[in-house]
């Protein structure tokens, strides 16, 4: 998983069925994670803009979130509110 | 997932036989995100060269496009008309 | 897999609530890995801050430590105590 | 998916034995291409050296190719004969 | 999959129980590979120091070397003894 801002949305109107009623928000890792440069992935848990969130990719999102047969590859699957070592 | 433009497509008469009918399309990831450079995506939803999509990798765009056994690693799933910060 | 060194953990109070006890730690890979840059993955050997860790990822982090159903990428699966050419 | 050229091939005496019979091609990604760098790719549809390639890569190629239960993480599923774009 | 040098190995007393007899190989890839920087692999061919060897990567990795249910995402599947364009 990564850390990340949210820092944005994207609205798809013409889109796969099975995205409807999901929320694509841009996610931009912190500076140190490997992943390089901006995601976007479905929200989980109501995420907003400007909050540091926790955020699986892969199989893990759509199995993880409920959304088996979606075609997603990430999800917001927690906010941050506490760390160590996050920033160092 | 991720957003990017349609920049042009690829065509393949000798194929893998359950490609058949399917549309290569050459999407050009937008300069922030963290795919740098270019990826062949089946399209989903009818996009054409020129538009801003939404890009599902890995074994959602197989699983989530109806495609659970073809040779697919990325599909086009949505085509983005408005956002929140894709360009920051 | 990679292996790398813990150096700090993330709470999220809200959270996925399949998430709810894992122990989310950062872990930044040895310097030669493949992987630049830290990854957050999940504990499941008891690893501790400053430990080196082996770390696997995708899918095998879910089926492999029992969470199959998590939204989960990335797990800590052994603690590191020997080796030989891992710092050359 | 991406879109290379065959540049080589490479011999497994002794493998795990799902892999008999699998021909290794050496596949060099076109430049403006996602991937940087080569990948060993199984020839799903009679690929030689030179001819320019279409690669699914991860469980799609597996799955998509019939090596279901085969170590292979990427395959040839087209032979390119045309493109829009691709050189740009 | 990808081309590299066993360069070393790794151990780890306090792991998961399902890697339990599993040989952890640090692999080199060529530098010509996509994969810059190394990797994990548990073997499954009996590679040794030095050898030049192939490494499958994913589930392809579990699923293709009966650990289906282990945390191991990368395996080495075979021993390179020959090969076209490997180095050029």
């Amino acid at each position: 998983m990564l850390v990340g801002k949210v820092v944005g949305s994207v609205v798809a109107t013409r889109k796969n069925e099975r995205l409807i009623g999901a929320k694509f928000m841009i996610v931009e890792p912190m500076d140190n994670m490997a992943q390089k440069g901006r995601i976007i992935a479905v929200d989980n848990v109501g995420a907003g803009i400007g909050e540091i969130v926790l955020v699986a990719m892969g199989s893990a999102a759509r199995i993880g979130c409920d959304m088996e047969v979606a075609p997603v590859d990430a999800a917001i699957v927690g906010i941050v509110d506490n760390s160590i070592g996050l920033m160092d």
